[in-house]
């Protein structure tokens, strides 16, 4: 992954600040002869879109797709496809105070270390405004998966407080503001965001993506391992500190036995008869259902006056008066399966070339 | 990162397998002029390398590493580097028995699937032996680093069991063979490990690098994140589950008010008052110290018998005979540090590229 | 350089078809603080405009190009510059006979022998016009080398007239409609060349592209090789068939003894005194001039009838109507500047990272 | 292409200078399944091995290539493939009079220039001895492109002597130490070439590579043009100063209907009525032979005193006394042929992932 672009053979390269004229992404690489439109990537921007619930920024972008390239009678031509939006509602002047103070937990401040300049609008180019194109590339990526491989995402713990997974049902998901597969769970997190909104506060969440029908043999030693992919692809989400395959970081509390995903023959194929790994060994699919987890911090954007200093080098105290996410982790989702759906069908590509298969 | 390659300004491209003639690596764009010999690799290999205790593989190999080009007079000439180390200790007849049965929790049946033929000799490949090459590469990608960058790594955890961090003393490190910063755990460690060896049985561990001295301003956007590519190179190492980034999954947990360091000015430069971020923040290093944390999983060679298939199909049980590591994670941590060592070198030249500072 | 990417750490994408509604580039990796406004690019982009004498194809395209990204107050910020030129004068029924009819020595079969699906109005992605967005990413590229690096290009032979070397004024270049360094040729290319487009015929040509100070030291062994990576470039721009440097294939004719560029000391630097190399050896810039020329094959959309098959296999004659450019060498010359403005600054980033000089 | 690797599905990085201790290469992205041996390679290293005739360096080196990784029992694993020849017949003494004295056309100059440090010994890195390393990868890539890709090579031209391309016969290739296809030039260039080497002096070549059997496709817009890619591989091997494909240069020289490759229908598949093109339109192969043609300068070790400065700025003469090649072009047959195989082998992979055929 090379600056602003990721995959090697499915190329995705987004450009855009948060209150630039538009945001965009080049889709590089993809077969041709696929049948696409607008309409196959509207409804997974709409999924992210700010604005929905009382839990999400307050901004509202229409957030519509154009593709202007790529496409010819409907079908990809297997050259770039270029995809933009344009941004309609950008009130700078909400961040006129804060152009000169950085914001503690922000990359405001490390850009200026970096570049000695810098875009301060709505966050410039560090936005999570940025991931609407990685949802528009996500939503193409899942077109050349084709049907067979579905790819869902949950919000599973909001703040320190986890879902059940007992009563985890994927038929929930679309029906609370949190993407949360855990009905009361949702509930109470509802009455708890809303205390943290009041409070011009934020928190933080986890979320897990699940891929079924992924390939065997998908995946690649050493460098190119399909988690190493996917851990970069998620660690490069704005906000996200921490990414687990599998059991993840509770592998590391198991024994051998413990650990071991046990093997039996079933109608001529492999079983396995649980998914500790997470769906990946060695860096390479097995076909087991891919399970990755990724940790979202709370916004740094909140209302609480913070300590700072200003890019004068003045001590300062910093509060943001924006329209901010409460739990920007909750737009995460959509996301996360964007991420995992273009590093899939890059490493579809690639072990299509490299073997013939 | 590509197949078998990884960096894009500082290259590091491995080969080999675990009972081939030998294993090697080939590091591109080290600059030229810096001073370098075999005697500043090899105390990293050391570190690494097997049979140091009851606790690591059984295996001997002495591991001497020879550069084959890229050094003229003792100082590298900007070409590439060529790294060998041959393999001198390869009772290939050990694993005799498991050529054709695959161990739970192993690469081994995801590289069948992959490749449907494979060098099943002590893992290939796949074996933790390729991540001594890393070890050397890291070595050279700390001399391009220089002095003032001080990249140290610990475990934290075996198993469930976790160090106290109020008793960490960098000192201890290499006093115990557990790499453990705190003497009193290390102790009771021993114990525990011992047990588990004894029981032919192996454990998880979580180790931790922490890197000081790193320039503010290296990393960037989007998908070159500083951490994306550190979660990228360690969830590359063999038998890692997870990375995570200062608080990582912790960080979910917390309000915005929390996670938020504050700043203050301190001599000209910026103070920060605390370090959740783990000293990076979108992407871009702050100059606080790095801190990356992984989790190893247990090693899936072990005596105790589990179910699992042959490559014809078969159903079997599969115990392993080998030489192992109870806790391979202890070794991970040179490896770890490696890792580190040669994302900030790739960084560190490709921000002095963009910025030409 | 990967599919429609080049370069590593100055990286340029290009999107778009001839008769879509726009055709755009991104240029990631452009360092930040450097005064950039469309300003800077149009004058590029109009000497490569069509329709500018009767030599170039009629159609009107003012090709106003927008920066969407990447700048704030005037200046780069390091992050991805977005730039996009709105197709206007898209006449495409004036292809309408031709869709399904494969005009013999263009790409059109070679792309559905690839894809099987292609847009085909104006020749869709193979159409010259993608060369406009290479003028504006070489545009920006001389902004980053700055104003001591001068880059000119020639059209030094149209069809088998070659220029007299010896009447060679750059002041000429911007007094012909042919880029022409030689007054007399260019004004007898005129009339050859309003025979040939009256004919419905077109012509080949010649370019050359000369680059005065280079810093010494750019470029490198061995497979990123200055050289290798201009050829790589023209060879790139459409219609392009050969590539060469310096005394290219006359080269070949050479004796070592007439091939040396002897050097002598003057004012404490090297001074070449030939420069038979075109100022690269072993792929490394030496700071004398870099010459590179390169072949235009004559377009191949033309009045005169030839013999060729359509998309359905049936064999047919096709002649072309749209409007095209009797030499489209002329327009190349822009195109061909841009390229080693391009590559240059690619090479100068990467030297900068590795050498720190 | 990145310094020294080549390359994106199938990689070739390449190691070591003309007198260290050994040359090398790591070959990634082989598929997995293909016998190859030592065996399989060898051949293709002995027609480029110095010391067969009069007319090539009387260095002996016996060229021995082992294949440390990636095979096991006889086929290829998918894993990078190592490969390595010693170095045994390095007489440094005879550069020992060279070593501060720049060579007139020699990149001794420019690497001192870029690193400031440098391998002196026999020319270092910049040696054509690493295109023996070129020739190993080149025999795996044919392997992988199978035995109906049919790539040969020929020498077309010593200095301004062109072969007679009516008397053309692949035949006569192996039976003249010219891989001169036309018998009656070879016993001219004999003469000649024995009195150039005589006069301590050499002289410059052009080369030509046929490919037959490439299937229609391979290739991609626009950076990736497959003859782009060509040139850049040709444009690297030491001493090549200029690339073409098809009529190359004398393209310019012609009129739109006489450069379009007329086609009809046989058997239902489009048949070419010439080959202009060299076989490749728009960067994509039509399936008829690719032409390649390159040109080699005149080794610039030759016995003749030429004016030039020592590292120490100071003004020498310089001869150059070691064993050379008066015509090094000769042994770029055999180089320029691999670099083909890789470049299509490349292709072949990309082009099968992306269009799954």
């Amino acid at each position: 992954m090379s600056f602003n672009t990721f995959g090697q053979l499915f190329r995705v390269t987004t450009w855009g600040e948060s209150h630039g004229p538009a945001i965009g992404a080049v889709v590089d690489g993809c077969p041709p002869g696929i049948e696409l439109s607008e309409a196959d990537i509207q409804p997974y921007l709409d999924k992210r879109r700010p604005g929905q619930s009382r839990f999400t920024t307050q901004r509202q972008e229409p957030d519509q797709v154009r593709i202007l390239s790529g496409i010819y009678e409907g079908k990809t031509t297997g050259t770039p496809i270029s995809l933009m939006i344009e941004n309609t509602d950008q009130r700078s002047k909400d961040y006129a105070n804060i152009t000169a103070r950085y914001r503690p937990g922000h990359a405001d401040v490390a850009y200026d270390m970096k570049y000695g300049h810098r875009d301060p609008r709505g966050g410039g180019r560090s936005s999570a405004r940025e991931t609407a194109m990685r949802v528009a590339a996500g939503a193409i990526a899942r077109k050349v998966l084709g049907p067979d491989v579905v790819i869902r995402g949950a919000m599973v713990a909001m703040g320190a407080h986890k879902i059940d997974r007992t009563r985890w049902d994927w038929g929930q998901v679309d029906e609370n503001p949190f993407f949360c597969p855990d009905a009361l769970t949702a509930t109470e997190w509802e009455a708890e965001l809303d205390a943290i909104r009041k409070a011009g506060s934020s928190i933080g969440a986890v979320l897990e993506v699940v891929v079924e029908g992924v390939k065997p043999g998908l995946g690649a030693p050493l460098y190119s391992k399909l988690d190493a992919d996917i851990a970069a692809a998620l660690m490069s989400i704005n906000a996200v500190k921490a990414v687990e395959i599998g059991d993840g970081f509770d592998a590391a509390a198991l024994r051998g036995e413990e650990n071991a995903d046990e093997m039996r023959m079933k109608e001529g194929k492999v079983e396995f008869l649980s998914n500790h790994a997470g769906g990946i060994l060695g860096g390479i699919a097995t076909g087991q259902p891919i399970i990755a987890r990724f940790a979202v911090k709370p916004t740094s954007s909140i209302l609480i006056p913070k300590r700072s200093i200003s890019a004068d080098g003045e001590e300062v105290e910093v509060m943001t008066k924006g329209r901010h996410d409460p739990c920007v982790g909750i737009r995460a989702v959509p996301v996360g399966e964007a991420m995992l759906a273009c590093v899939l069908t890059d490493h579809l590509l690639r072990h299509r070339g490299q073997t013939g298969r």
